[in-house]
């Protein structure tokens, strides 16, 4: 059966495991800080660079084999506490991991896994996935948090690995609700070239579920964006567009206005990587896992994230 | 007038400034892993010697005579989100602040030290102090968190600088009710010599406001400690304590029973500095800071923090 193409985080969009394979879904979080992003390169260290070799010795299987397939292959800097990913693990790799331990498998690998990463990157869940399930395929929806922090006295230290401080000019303060409305006219489906880096050969019509901005309690902005995909970088810029009506530099009708050029706009400034968080991602239940994977592969296999 | 005790941190309880200064309140937060704790100590890196270099340079008046007046003074690697202080700033000083901006002195000097102050410390706050309020004697409460992540997966990586990792045996989880009854035993008048690192000529009995454990929404337990003043490492060695019960090793009855000793007991142990914030100081109103602070001052001159 021919693999789908290949990229150098391993089977991107793998087709259903190998029989006799155990496919394994992993949630993660990683801090970006120090990593180039996700996907494998060179002589970098990428997150899946680090899983991938935490697995390759504790499954003793090279992780081209192993395959790791992710929902979301975030850019160098930004953070993950939602991610999801799959691998396909031979049967007797599986059956080995509890060694002399009483834990089951799954189990197993959590606790291994846990001493074996950098702090930078944790495991919170590993468990053989149903049926059908294929961690980027499946996946419905993409949920992700940018937050920033207007305090003139700058953001807070505990926090400023992930939180932008972006002060408007003067004494003044961001306004959620402003920068709520100006977002709305962006919800839909949308050519979103102007807010993207292009890709050839590769559409860049998204549908944004949604884009909101809140204050928390604690009075950090932030902004929730969600949709079932997104184009390169294109959360970030959203999010510069935004920032650039909330601190009155332009109009709240200019985010559409942008939108319906259908142009890269290089006036919508695109916003540090360590803001954002991909703090989700959603699928469907069990029994409509390998249906959503064949449709969205039919649609959506040149896409970048 | 005589000052009370010094030490390198500069005047604690000072007593009223002096006549034409402007006493004023700072409300900062730090993340405290790369300093060796508050207060100044010759050749390390601090959170008061930090402080102290900046306000120099923006004031133009040498450290000594600003006398930085802290709240809380924290150990190494401890961190703070609601920390106060007060300096008494020369008239002249204040009134050149806004330079050529348009801006109050306080806001001025606001902004001032956000460009000035490395990112690991941050003032939220700096205005001129009601009368009679002096950030350490005046203080009736300090509030502390400590942060536990159980998860068998680890710390999730963009909290590991203030959460502890802490797994019980097994597979099980700490029960954040068994460990709020269990501290419960500790609130209340107490001698807390076995909860203390011992100081000559200091008491260490406090009155504990509250000390109760909870989950979050994001899963991570929170241990709450409340007193009007804390014996040195004494919220590190209650959590250590709690955490033995919590994971099995001792019965909840235990806590009390160590207390009730009255001596430094070393089955105690002091957990890690990292987990613990400093997140607030409760002030009267007012019309109430002068007297408090005598009466403060009086009983309390010589204790740590």
């Amino acid at each position: 059966m021919p693999q789908s193409f290949r990229c150098g985080c391993g089977r991107t969009g793998g087709l259903a495991a190998v029989p006799g394979d155990v496919r394994v879904r992993l949630d993660l979080g990683y801090d970006g800080t120090d990593f180039a992003g996700w996907a494998v390169q060179p002589g970098l260290r990428t997150v899946a660079g680090v899983l991938t070799a935490a697995l390759e010795t504790l499954l003793r299987t090279p992780g081209e084999r192993l395959g790791l397939v992710v929902a979301g292959r975030t850019d160098a800097g930004v953070h993950a506490t939602g991610q999801a990913a799959h691998v396909d693990v031979p049967a007797a790799a599986w059956a080995a991991l509890p060694g002399r331990s009483d834990l089951p498998p799954d189990a197993a690998l959590l606790r291994r896994l846990a001493g074996l990463l950098p702090p930078d990157v944790r495991v919170h869940g590993a468990a053989a996935a149903p049926a059908g399930f294929d961690a980027r395929f499946s996946a419905l929806r993409r949920h992700y948090a940018y937050r920033v922090c207007d305090d003139p006295g700058g953001v807070p230290p505990l926090r400023r690995r992930d939180v932008l401080g972006h002060r408007p000019p003067g004494a003044g303060r961001l306004d959620a609700g402003l920068l709520t409305a100006a977002s709305a006219g962006l919800l839909g489906a949308h050519d979103f070239a102007a807010y993207c880096r292009p890709r050839e050969g590769a559409t860049t019509v998204r549908t944004l579920l949604e884009y909101s901005w809140s204050r928390q309690a604690d009075g950090l902005l932030v902004a929730r964006v969600v949709a079932e995909a997104f184009c390169h970088s294109m959360v970030r810029a959203l999010v510069g567009g935004a920032l650039a009506v909330g601190t009155g530099r332009r109009e709240p009708a200019w985010l559409a206005a942008v939108a319906a050029t259908g142009q890269r706009d290089p006036a919508v400034p695109v916003v540090a990587p360590h803001g954002l968080v991909l703090e989700q991602v959603g699928y469907p239940p069990d029994a409509e896992l390998a249906a959503r994977a064949a449709q969205a592969r039919a649609v959506r296999t040149l896409s970048p994230q």
